[in-house]
């Protein structure tokens, strides 16, 4: 059970930092990215948890979204999960939506899946326990946040567990991916066809479900081209009145890192008004 | 003759493009980026090159080096360029140190390498009039910039035509070629082994010679790995006696666009005041 540091590259008078762990929860070696803010004097470091979208490793967010000076200001510690287990041993499906680097940020219980597609515990209990201590002077203090399937996935995490996360934010999520194809693919494949299998996993069911939701930031632009058929907002919206929602359109941006690193400040600045 | 706009993203209110052309001077087809800020009343738009590094093509900078905000903030256009001739048809070497994506901004004396390797033409007479005319309101004031082996592009190309470029600045330039590694390798392939045809092309030698410099800004991490053997600043400082050089030491940074990220905006600052 060694974590082994394998990169780090100084930024923002931070650390940006990259680890490999043996994951247990996921039986198979993970690699996970970790900035670490310029310890000031007498402040603790609070933690936001970025999960990213199809396809991504955990160096898209560290290296396109320009986070790093923005958390060095508030004093964040960011962690950036890989998005599934990985490995020629893990299974695996050709297309890019579906298997490695996509895992959905769910339990999956149907084979060949159900051994090491196991993401939401791993970082809801085994990542959690790591990350705690490799981060000085930590607050204890959680907020998390994602693009597109990770914003699928810092909702679906965030609002199973609203006592843990302050506050939760996204840009492009998949709101309700019950509904919508890259959802109804990766649910049927990793929870099986009975769809009352699904609302757990599900932005949409869990907001309409719960009493007690931490607020919430989700930005969207308006030139993305999976807005209207994977990304569309109405249903999680009627069914989230009466929460802390706020809900922006950007106009003319899309579903690229750029449209993260345009509004990534605002999005700490949101985090870090409910973290302190 | 025909310029292609292949992809557009809209950043920081400006927006990030990138064109497909073929080049006369090349012999191929290039593909270069450009940064459009979003147009403010009654203000000029300045052009600022970057030049990138070995191994680089158009997109390292554009993903990785977080300049938008600044370039928006300062009304600076930038454009970046891919880092040699392309194709399948144009001559390549095994190692990455050499040809595609290894053409050290020179033009190319020797076979194979001087039908396609022209880049100094293309950046001071081809690029130059295609990008003009993509600048809407452009101010005719062009400063040049570059890292690593797009430093020492920069610094030829601005000590070349120091009436063109207000001014230069770079990370972690190769500050004298004729003398380090990567440059001996290069010049030797594409100029010859006879090291009196290298003087022109080497930083070192032509600040020695020039009477008119542009202000120059390099800044140089500690911790790049690259630093002692390949980026030595000693030579070129003795003989850059009397020009407005800032050489500044970046404690603890490396070579990767991390360091770029943390300091492009003293960088984008130090061009816009020459600029105005």
């Amino acid at each position: 059970m060694t974590t082994i540091l394998i990169e780090t590259h100084k930024v923002f008078e931070g650390e940006q930092r990259k680890y490999r762990h043996y994951s247990e929860t996921l039986d198979c070696d993970m690699v996970f990215s970790l900035f670490l803010p310029k310890q000031m004097d007498n402040m603790l470091t609070d933690l936001v948890w970025w999960l990213s979208g199809l396809t991504c490793t955990d160096d898209n967010f560290s290296q396109k979204g320009a986070f790093q000076k923005y958390a060095s200001h508030h004093q964040l510690a960011v962690v950036m999960p890989d998005t599934s287990p990985r490995g020629t041993n893990v299974a695996d499906d050709e297309n890019w939506d579906l298997g490695q680097g996509a895992g959905f940020y769910l339990n999956a219980t149907q084979e060949p899946w159900a051994k090491n597609y196991r993401m939401y515990d791993y970082l809801t209990k085994e990542l959690p326990e790591l990350v705690y201590t490799l981060i000085p002077n930590f607050s204890g203090k959680e907020s998390i946040m994602g693009h597109s399937m990770g914003g699928h996935g810092a909702l679906v995490i965030g609002l199973k567990n609203p006592e843990r996360y302050r506050s939760i934010s996204a840009f492009a999520p998949i709101l309700n991916p019950s509904q919508v194809p890259w959802g109804k693919k990766a649910f049927t494949a990793y929870l099986g066809s009975d769809e009352k299998a699904w609302a757990a996993w599900d932005a949409t069911s869990l907001i309409a479900e719960t009493a007690i939701a931490p607020s919430i930031l989700i930005s969207q632009g308006t030139a993305d081209a999976f807005y209207e058929v994977q990304l569309n907002e109405e249903a999680f919206l009627q069914v989230a009145d009466g929460k802390k929602v706020n809900y922006e359109k950007l106009v003319g941006y899309d579903h690229s890192y750029f449209t993260i690193a345009s509004f990534i400040e605002e999005h700490l600045q949101f985090h870090k008004d409910y973290l302190k």
